[in-house]
């Protein structure tokens, strides 16, 4: 079927330079754990046995009643265009879901569906932040965010969090850091890689600062559901002018399917919607119909008991580590990551990551995905294997230390 | 459980002005089709029948086969993140299709998988075009385009296109319309609202522009495959260095599911998977397990089946319109769409629309969406639905204008 027709030689032929890539594509940087990962990979091939703390999924297939649904969506032929809003009955679940976790009353008309926190967390800073404006994150934080920041081209203004505030934004390291260019606030409860929650009285505290200042609130909690120690704080409590980002994901164990939601003041409802709208169409239909299934009584039980799975793993792994001579400051509450100091045990993060890897078969991830402070202070560990594995993971990197490293 | 802390009164409590909205918020538009479509719900909940011709949608569920691929997937619980840039296995089919279909050689490798043409749309634009810069795109053209390009704070510089060039952007046009801010090209082939096909020389023309002034070329091919009066040209065989954006809502007939892919230079394979991965970290599992049946023979045996009914509906409403006086030039050739000049029958497409919606039970799409140029004088037809339906249009719509308008 082609057509003879002026042949054009790619510009690998012709020897001339390719457009100009934008400086956004330099300025966003890949995942450095994809590289371990592909190495990790290569020795599997290879014939190794490796231990995989390195990943943030759950090693749970989505539960047996939400596949279900989306099965049945599908042989009823449920595959067409959704409202880019989202499925009406999907927002009321996650209202009553709410209503019922939280305590709180939130407007369906209000909560917005996303293909996955992604499409959320790139809608809200498209609302808040113009290039040449800058948005605070804390450091360490998820390195996605940062990432989003410059999507918009503004500029992420890393701030540095600690065991003093459990690594979370504090107003008042806020108020230090921000300036008449700062656009938006963005935090994670529980955080991601440290596990830790806000409380209430920072949120509210941030919720004020924004309001003093004129400067948008985003609070990503898409690790809500999964906490070991008690609740974390809602933020649509304490902070009711925040965008609220969430996901099915983790609790709801729907990772591949690629669904989530935002929460958004009730008269930013419109902008949000047409930008989702331009920028997605709408969410997955399949996920979406699937998603209502995780609302029901039998859901809930098998949600609640991988929760347990993921306490018993932090309950165990957190003082094995500790006994190793890794320093876990803070309480990890929730998600299912230790960030963990190894000064004690070496000073470069990423050749122990390394060595883990190659010498004792355990993979996990070096804080330079995480963080611009000491990234070669720290490792990410993700409890996203079960009891046993992890046992034998703290097995092998004893070994691995006791022989000098 | 909630705990007892300051409350933080919402903007609307305090009168205190909300954070300033980006700019881009304000530039992105809503499609203005959506007023109508929900005034066509509401009249339908009313007890009217409405004709749906303004939906950029097929009336055909995902074909059995895609369906029955997906739910297999779900019963296998393959529900967990994938690669970036896609399954493996379907960056093969991908490149297969190309080889059977268009006797173009891919490397499976540049194919990467996105969430929706859409995903694929903002990573192009994303990669290309800066703050500051400016794309081309045709107009008339689909209004997403535009707005992603205002969504990565570049200006879309909108071409005038007319029968001349069958409504496509010419080599000549692009050339005059660049300057030393052009950034990329951004084309679509079948077009939308148009439905009219780039020729080969068209696209090797712009290929070579792009080439001496260094300027990317983006192909929206969403619409490949519904092709009625012989295929378009491949803008791979042409334009070796574009970004070719491709989807599997419209001839695959997976719209809800939200997949699609883009090929891009091989030397930009790492900037468009860094940047989907941060942006979307993978597109749905389900989805993609779902889309490898789209290759099979009895799916392509169903997609033909459709074809040919689109082409029954479209060699019923060309020659059936026209009769009608509304003035439709150049040849639409491909995707499921009319556009039609009204200036013969009125001086207000929108008028004409909100009329035959209101008094003939016929929704239709005004040049509003589509263009800058003259939008009071264009309709957008779909053909998205049945040849009987499409026959009580055309009657309905000839009494409406015989009963003067």
């Amino acid at each position: 079927m082609r057509v003879a027709t002026l042949r054009v030689q790619s510009f690998a032929e012709v020897a001339v330079p390719r457009p100009d890539l934008s400086a956004r594509s330099h300025r966003i940087q890949p995942f450095h754990v994809m590289t371990l990962l592909a190495r990790a990979r290569e020795l599997e091939a290879g014939g190794a046995d490796i231990v995989h703390m390195e990943i943030g999924e759950p090693d749970f297939p989505t539960a047996a009643p939400v596949r279900e649904a989306g099965r049945q969506a599908l042989a009823d032929g449920r595959t067409g265009y959704q409202p880019a809003a989202g499925l009406p009955a999907l927002r009321e679940a996650i209202a009553g879901h709410y209503q019922r976790d939280h305590g709180v009353e939130v407007d369906p008309g209000r909560i917005l569906i996303t293909p996955g926190a992604s499409g959320a967390l790139l809608v809200a800073l498209a609302m808040l932040a113009d290039p040449g404006r800058n948005v605070l994150l804390p450091d360490p934080g998820y390195p996605c965010n940062r990432n989003f920041v410059e999507a918009v081209d503004a500029t992420p203004r890393a701030v540095r969090v600690d065991a003093g505030s459990d690594y979370q934004l504090t107003p008042g390291l806020a108020a230090a850091a921000c300036d008449e260019r700062t656009a938006a606030m963005l935090v994670g409860s529980p955080g991601n890689p440290t596990g830790t929650l806000a409380s209430s009285a920072d949120l509210a505290g941030l919720a004020a600062l924004g309001q003093r200042r004129g400067i948008g609130l985003i609070v990503d909690e898409i690790y809500h559901g999964l906490h070991y120690d008690g609740a974390p704080a809602q933020a649509l409590a304490h902070a009711p002018d925040a965008i609220v980002v969430n996901s099915f994901s983790k609790y709801f164990g729907m990772t591949g399917w690629r669904l989530g939601w935002m929460v958004v003041p009730a008269d930013w409802v419109p902008v949000a919607e047409k930008l989702l709208q331009n920028l997605f169409i709408s969410a997955s239909t399949p996920a979406q119909y699937a998603a209502l299934a995780c609302f029901t009584e039998a859901s809930r039980e098998i949600f609640e008991a991988r929760r347990e799975a993921f306490r018993q793993r932090r309950d165990f792994l957190l003082p094995a580590l500790r006994d190793l001579g890794f320093h876990i400051p803070g309480n990890p509450a929730g998600a299912f990551y230790l960030y963990a100091d190894i000064t004690a045990l070496g000073d470069d993060s990423a050749d122990l990551a390394s060595g883990l890897l190659e010498q004792a078969g355990v993979a996990v991830t070096p804080g330079l995905d995480f963080e611009r402070t000491a990234p070669e202070r720290h490792l990410r560990f993700a409890y996203t294997t079960d009891t046993d594995r992890l046992a034998t993971a703290v097995s092998r990197i004893q070994r691995y230390l006791a022989a000098g490293g």
